[in-house]
């Protein structure tokens, strides 16, 4: 998914701001909150998504309001879809220089500013949920996302997931690797070179059009997000087969920015309130996305005629290799980005080894006897 | 594992009480430091864990002290090890008393007060961690959770998940069906009675006794929770195999009851700082054990020749059918007992078909081309 392109399509900016959470006024006595409300702090969250966008700009409004609703409204957390303070991709110029204290967005966006911010998002063939999350706060990735953005006075936060995503919407079948031979896909990024170098064009396109693209073969296939998103924005209606999975985004994180002065001006209740919030933002977007898009599948298959297919052993096998390639390569950009390729890397080599004996063993033997 | 072994094994009982998390001192002006003082209301979270002992009481720890920081020592929660205040299995009684605000345990240890609590911890090929938590927070889980929990003067929470368990440590090779004829196994619960079905004996055995009684031969085998603890415990010197996957527990849901007056005495910036540490420590226990299972795995097999293996197809089949018995019959206990069986059952129904195409697709995917 490239964000970009709905937010411009979806129009946003119209819907005015409001307050996400409350203000203290459920707390205990008067005295309580007259005093919260004379220290009460503002803080400004910019986001990259359209305001109250599901799943996205509903988990920004999540997050703001637990923040304000744990500190009595001392910290008030106040959202901004795109466009309303600053552009989608305005958002990490913006806390960068204290325009805002918060940003909600994901790392990808900010590959211009500092080429190895995507691994912190997404990475083709790389960490799933689980593992990533694993990686950056167990694995010494949070170390190296902070030496990424401490040139820029930003502290990163992971505080959301969208889960294994969808390898996308297809009017034309893959069977083979010579399927992928002049397949015209709307796949933005990492992956959409990997498009190109198996024999594909990845195509750029705003949200908006897509259904018509796919309606009128304008273009041959497309990617966003996962079944709960994906059905929102009708895409089943324009095409026939929905393949699996997404090895493009298999764990893609959002992230919360904060201003690093801002951060260190709070007292330390707060900045501990700030960090949990986040840390449980980013279980509960896990527990909404796993029932949402499980549902949505369903309807998908049950009531939409939406053909799930897997793609096949040989394409994915070279989508892999060509990734790995890929990958290889924003590796050699600088020495940060090559000591954060070995260190997630090296994480999912040793999460494999576990998950085949953990999760995915499990799960393997539990379909197998179903 | 059964707790209450190791528990009596570990002697725990003579370390003093520390209080999990600061008090406020790091705080703002010496004015609030004072409110916050004045005001400070005092929980006791009493556990089923030895005080401090790793990945358990270390999460206790943890969430008390998010509890602590967040609320800056307006809400101090003080953990108590098992045997300090009350013993291991009076968690439920202290909380439900009011003894105690807190608890951190496990709810299939109060099936004698209410069948249907094990839903809510492990059931043999039941949720993973994922699964679980989406069905607790969007699938209705948490509604009859706390249904069941209501006649108690309780609140459930879900502050914690092992993730999948090993099938354990076997000094007998299991190749058929064969194999398990005889079987002399310490495994507790649902999965005991599992292994006693299919003509092996489930045994129950104190922690301490396991190392020795695999070595003597006195069992052929034992279960306990996964690398990182199970390497703790040293049981990779007394036994040669160890299986994979852990059917009988794949995705141990770790609670924190509250006491319902107590929670409904808090402000309400209190009561949102409790069931958000809550979140975020769910988040966090995933984080660490992920990697240190994944740590531990590898040292296991690399370091202490230790043989993985994975249960036949045809015994995991068995396992499987025959788990699918006890657990049915689990649900007839009780009217309440039913509803919650076949609320969890749909919903392993609808996830496991979404696995099949995100985490499990994806990891299936990335394994094949590894």
């Amino acid at each position: 998914m490239k964000r970009r392109e709905f937010v411009t399509a979806l129009g946003v900016g119209a819907a005015g701001a409001v307050l996400a959470g409350c203000t203290g006024s459920e707390s205990g006595s008067e005295q309580k909150q007259a005093a919260a409300k004379q220290e009460a702090i503002k803080w400004k969250m910019v986001t990259t998504w359209p305001k109250n966008f599901p799943g996205l700009g509903t988990a920004a409004n999540a997050l703001a309001e637990k923040i304000t609703k744990m500190s009595n409204g001392r910290l008030e957390v106040k959202v901004f879809g795109a466009g309303e303070l600053v552009p989608a991709f305005g958002v990490f110029d913006a806390v960068s220089s204290g325009t805002a204290q918060m940003g909600h967005s994901a790392s990808y966006y900010w590959k211009g500013k500092a080429a190895a911010a995507q691994f912190f998002a997404a990475v083709p063939f790389g960490l799933n949920a689980q593992e990533i999350s694993s990686w950056i706060h167990y694995g010494g990735g949070m170390e190296l996302w902070k030496e990424v953005y401490e040139p820029f006075g930003l502290i990163p936060a992971a505080v959301g997931n969208t889960g294994v995503q969808m390898a996308g919407w297809f009017n034309k079948e893959i069977n083979s690797l010579q399927d992928l031979k002049g397949l015209k896909m709307r796949i933005p990024g990492l992956g959409g070179e990997v498009i190109n170098r198996v024999g594909g064009t990845a195509v750029s396109l705003p949200g908006s059009e897509l259904f018509t693209s796919l309606q009128t073969g304008a273009i041959d296939a497309t990617e966003w997000v996962g079944p709960y998103n994906d059905k929102a924005f009708g895409l089943y209606k324009a095409a026939k087969y929905y393949y699996y999975p997404g090895w493009h985004e298999p764990g893609t994180v959002l992230e919360g920015m904060i201003n690093k002065k801002a951060f260190e001006a709070l007292p330390s209740d707060l900045q501990e309130i700030v960090l949990q919030a986040g840390r449980a933002a980013n279980q509960e977007m896990m527990d909404e996305l796993t029932y949402r898009n499980a549902l949505a599948l369903k309807e998908l298959v049950n009531d939409h005629g939406t053909e799930l297919r897997e793609l096949p052993s040989d394409v994915f096998q070279e989508l892999r290799t060509v990734s790995d390639e890929v990958v290889f390569e924003e590796a050699k950009k600088d020495d940060l980005s090559r000591r954060i390729y070995d260190s997630f890397m090296n994480f999912r080599s040793l999460a494999e080894d576990y998950q085949k004996i953990s999760e995915y063993g499990y799960l393997h033997g539990r379909i197998q006897t179903s």
